[in-house]
């Protein structure tokens, strides 16, 4: 069976369910009857009823097909769980229980009886010691955390997968508070058996997944992993974040998963070979998602500043630079096109800065005729709202702008309430935008690094 | 006389009030009117009354004395009017009129007739082309941008200069949607009269000001700038942000300004000698100007990093070495006091990893039995506030040992809505919290990096 059994089930048993609020198979159980779209079986021996679902005592006595298994009881005596599993007809569990490889040697011979017993019947196995899965598609959740202490965020393009569950717990209440939207997330755990590399095959083919995201600080695979990812990225991005950067950070990721970290030469390498963007940290990995889920690639790296405020331009221009992106001097004629359309204090050169005098056209006006050129491979619009002639309106025109073109295009609306209602308007409507001009200028140089990746 | 007459007004004159809702002349009188602290005198022989105020056909038919004059009449007449307030007896005049030099030749003119007309009276000037002061311990505000595009944020301790003041604007209204405090904001433009150095050394005296932040493109006086900003750097810090960093940049600054941009190389070496902090942009900058609003400076590099996510702890490992902070192993007697208070599966390594199964009572533990410790100068605190037996009272407890300890200490909440509330109250008990490691890091170094300059 392959690794899709876990993110197309119709049916979902959870071993170990409990009535107890709080509680881990109970927070789970919760989730499924809330939002999961197939059936749901809650089994323990100890329950009859669990939230007003028939509760089961061993998961054979469950009438109907059963295509997962949640499995959250203690460590010792999941093998034998799983082999029930077996039994059953049961294609992929997910392990939450914790206390094997992670714990010592007496959990290391758990996993392995756990992967022997697995292998016997062709269950893929999901961790153990991990939370999971989180996938708006199908509303698989078996994130264990309650809604209050870990926001679900809403359904999205990008997927993200995390060895550590810790993090994709936090990474997933932080991205609902920015109003982002996932497809799939996976906390992989121990990887017993499905690992990150089975998820990026997987993830490939998967329709409702535009660009992968990834947090890794060790991994199996060298070349598989590599070979794997390098035909990902062929059709779609990967962005990762990998800790262990330096010889104190790898020190400590041996504390914390036993495992050693790899050396990060080797990963950088890897990441080359493949076609992976290495981000710095989540908030520049989930920037530049944003920008490769809304926006075409770049064809090159010569960007045009379109902006309000001379200061931010000279900002978006540094930044622009120092990351590899080029901000050309805009031909003769198109400056003598600007020249028609704006007053003599507008600057048309490149960035093109409309002053505090701007309305919502002259920006439609400079996208429009400075845009068009074929000097220019992307467009940087950088608004402070502040200018007392800008309407609500501007982000119709910006995104107007952004439908009409095959260049890519990103936003820095910079300021207090109003610039972030404006920037979230802008993300509905397809145009990423972001609170500083840096953050707009990575998320370009994403878009322009991810063209030359396709054409490796 | 001294810079000190714009910051300690008693009384007000408006020159070129208005009575047209959303003008220049009209938003300043209504800022003035519900916030200034002093006497306000609309000046415009159009009107008798704006907003309830007598309105003087000039400002020499006030009765009352007046102390400074903010100036938003057409360029040309802005010279006579100079001339005026000089035979008022005004110490200080803002002039927020454009068309001086940044206008061309024929402003530059303009310009030196104003120069010249306040000297002969001893006004100072601040300006012009500029949008003056936001001032939260006087209420005096001439930023002529109503508050729905341009939020006025709470007092506070830090105080931020800059040429440009659409930047001022924009920042004023990012730092309220964050919730930060901002003592006096002032935008100098043209800086025909007072200069960054003229206000850095003013600011350097103010016992409101505990940290000042800057952004310039280009600095007039060389020598004179780095003595008062040394000077400045022995009693509090000073950030600062300087665009133009880049060929390009550079560049774009010279159609934005009309000035050269300083090299960057002389800037960063200025800076250098100055004792000045230089920020990548506004989001560190602030970053590190809470930090140093809050908390001591660190007497040395050595961090003790506390999590309950692992992942989070090797995040936060990597970003102090790559930032030249150290994160020492803890002493085998400091170890060995950990190990008693906590189950075996916790990490007394350094990061202390407390894991999932974390509670308010182990951080403070953790706190205070290796925050003692004394080869550790600093403490980082990484918290993710998923795991279930964390509460509310987790501030508290992190505050209380904040205020036990003269070590600095920064927070990390990394979450979604829960943890931006905590991080809120955090901040609001003095210990300056972050969103990412990263960022908490990085404000972490600027307390050690000041200690540093301190001793210089």
């Amino acid at each position: 069976m392959g690794v899709d059994a876990v993110f197309k089930p119709r049916s979902v048993a959870v071993i170990g369910a409990s009535a107890r609020r709080g509680s881990i198979g109970y927070v789970i159980v919760k989730s499924l009857k809330d939002r999961f779209q197939g059936a749901v079986y809650p089994v323990n021996p100890k329950y009859r009823e669990i939230l007003g679902l028939k509760c089961y005592p061993r998961i054979e006595d469950v009438s109907g097909e059963v295509d997962i298994a949640v499995i959250a009881v203690p460590a010792r005596i999941v093998p034998g769980v799983v082999s029930e599993c077996g039994r059953k007809g049961v294609k992929a569990a997910i392990v939450i229980s914790g206390g094997f490889k992670e714990a010592g040697e007496e959990g290391a011979k758990l996993e392995k009886m756990l992967v022997e017993e697995a292998a016997k019947y062709g269950i893929r196995i999901l961790g153990p010691n991990c939370i999971g899965v989180y996938d708006t598609n199908t509303g698989l959740d078996t994130f264990f955390l309650p809604a209050i202490r870990c926001g679900r965020p809403k359904n999205g393009v990008i997927s993200f997968i995390s060895q550590s569950g810790a993090f994709a717990a936090a990474v997933m209440d932080q991205l609902t508070l920015l109003n982002f939207g996932i497809s799939r997330c996976i906390s992989y755990g121990n990887a017993c058996d499905i690992d990150e590399t089975d998820l990026i095959a997987y993830l490939r083919d998967d329709d409702r997944t535009k660009v992968i995201t990834m947090y890794i600080e060790t991994a199996k695979g060298g070349r598989r992993f590599i070979e794997e990812a390098y035909k990902t990225t062929r059709v779609k991005p990967i962005i990762a974040v990998k800790s262990g950067r330096t010889s104190r950070g790898a020190s400590a990721v041996l504390s914390h998963t036993g495992s050693l970290a790899g050396s990060d030469r080797v990963f950088d390498s890897a990441f080359k070979q493949a076609g992976v963007i290495r981000a710095h940290d989540f908030q520049e990995m989930f920037d530049m998602a944003k920008a490769l889920s809304m926006q075409p690639p770049a064809r090159g790296n010569r960007i045009l500043i379109v902006t309000d405020g001379g200061g931010a331009g000279v900002m978006a221009v540094d930044a622009c630079e120092m990351n590899g992106l080029h901000v050309p001097e805009l031909p003769e004629n198109v400056k003598q096109e600007l020249r028609k359309h704006f007053p003599p204090h507008v600057s048309v050169h490149n960035p093109i800065d409309l002053t505090g005098d701007v309305t919502d056209e002259w920006y439609g006006i400079a996208l429009e005729v400075a845009g068009r050129s074929d000097i220019i491979d992307g467009v940087i619009v950088n608004v402070l709202f502040q200018p007392p002639k800008l309407t609500l309106r501007l982000t119709d025109v910006i995104a107007d702008y952004a439908r009409e073109t095959d260049k890519p295009i990103v936003c820095c609306v910079w300021g207090g309430k109003v610039s972030e209602f404006l920037a979230r308007d802008m993300d509905s409507q397809g145009v990423p935008s972001y609170p500083t001009p840096e953050r707009a200028v990575k998320a370009m140089w994403a878009l322009y690094k991810y063209g030359r990746i396709r054409e490796m």
